[in-house]
């Protein structure tokens, strides 16, 4: 007699502590209110310095592993001096990680083993909404393409809805794609 | 006879330069279209490694200075490494930037001085949303606030009217605020 060893599937994901914070908000919904930060320091002209570290989550003050520091600018085609990427660039990046987790999350989930997950992400934009030129062309984007390329153990179909489920439960997917309030406030 | 000299207002903002591009874009609005882009590698887990360096406006492709590249994970509160900020703290960091950057131009051009300028940005969040545990609570932020702390020559309306016209303009906060469609397509 032979037996079939079976690799378990592992993409990194620990689906089991997912599922028991789950079940422990459940009992203690409370928890579950999070206040993410991040804080700005102005330099100068459209550059400036942003701090994310603290958060506020299941009850008490919560800190990032280490504190991340990001530069925002404007480019010099904007006549700037492109101290780091755009202020919607960084909404990108967010928009693109936050899919590709809930890629590897869900594929953990349905056990589907995962080996290369890329995405490339793309922004339209009129600038003419920024400058005040057209206020018939808004300030934003005008739609985001994001393009994954993913080679897992999985049908096209399967991997495809993969995509689906991860875009239902994205939190950069809900902020972008519906509206949230904003309030801003000077002290 | 004595000379009063007055030392011209400041920020860093190249706001001739802006009103140029205005000018231009009017007379070929095509140059306006820009995609801005992220690209994405996933990591292991919820961690994917993040890059911004191309994009494309004034009819032909552009770059930025450097290639920037940004570690997103979730916290280990979520079971995770903790490789870097969470996807909402990156759009927080983008909103931030872009205000910011939005009262420095808006600054200069209304030639008030401007000593200092930081701001706190608070998301707040309903994990339960994510984790699908409710389906009336949504998966992004339940609403921001952001607070301004500014140092400048001018009163605190002057201040205020400042802010508003920073979100009147501002590409992230049209973002945040107001929906934006998202494709989401697998190669």
């Amino acid at each position: 007699m032979t037996t079939t060893e079976t690799r378990p599937v592992d993409n990194g994901v620990n689906v089991e502590a997912l599922l028991g914070a789950r079940e422990a908000l459940t009992q203690a919904p409370e928890a579950a209110t999070f206040q993410w930060r991040a804080s700005c320091e102005w330099q100068n002209g459209t550059h400036s310095r942003n701090t994310v570290e603290g958060f506020f989550g299941l009850g008490e003050e919560q800190h990032h592993r280490t504190t991340s520091s990001f530069e925002v600018d404007h480019p010099e085609v904007f006549a700037s001096e492109d101290h780091g990427p755009t202020p919607v660039e960084y909404v990108l990046v967010g928009l693109a990680g936050c899919l590709t987790a809930g890629v590897a999350a869900v594929a953990q989930h349905r056990e589907i083993q995962l080996h290369k997950v890329s995405a490339t992400i793309e922004g339209a934009m009129d600038v003419r909404g920024i400058l005040g030129m057209d206020s018939d062309v808004r300030n934003g984007f005008s739609g985001i393409t994001v393009t994954y390329d993913i080679d897992a153990d999985a049908s096209r179909a399967d991997i495809e809805a993969l995509v689906a489920q991860s875009q239902k439960r994205s939190a950069v997917y809900d902020v972008i794609t519906n509206p949230t309030e904003v309030r801003v406030v000077v002290r």
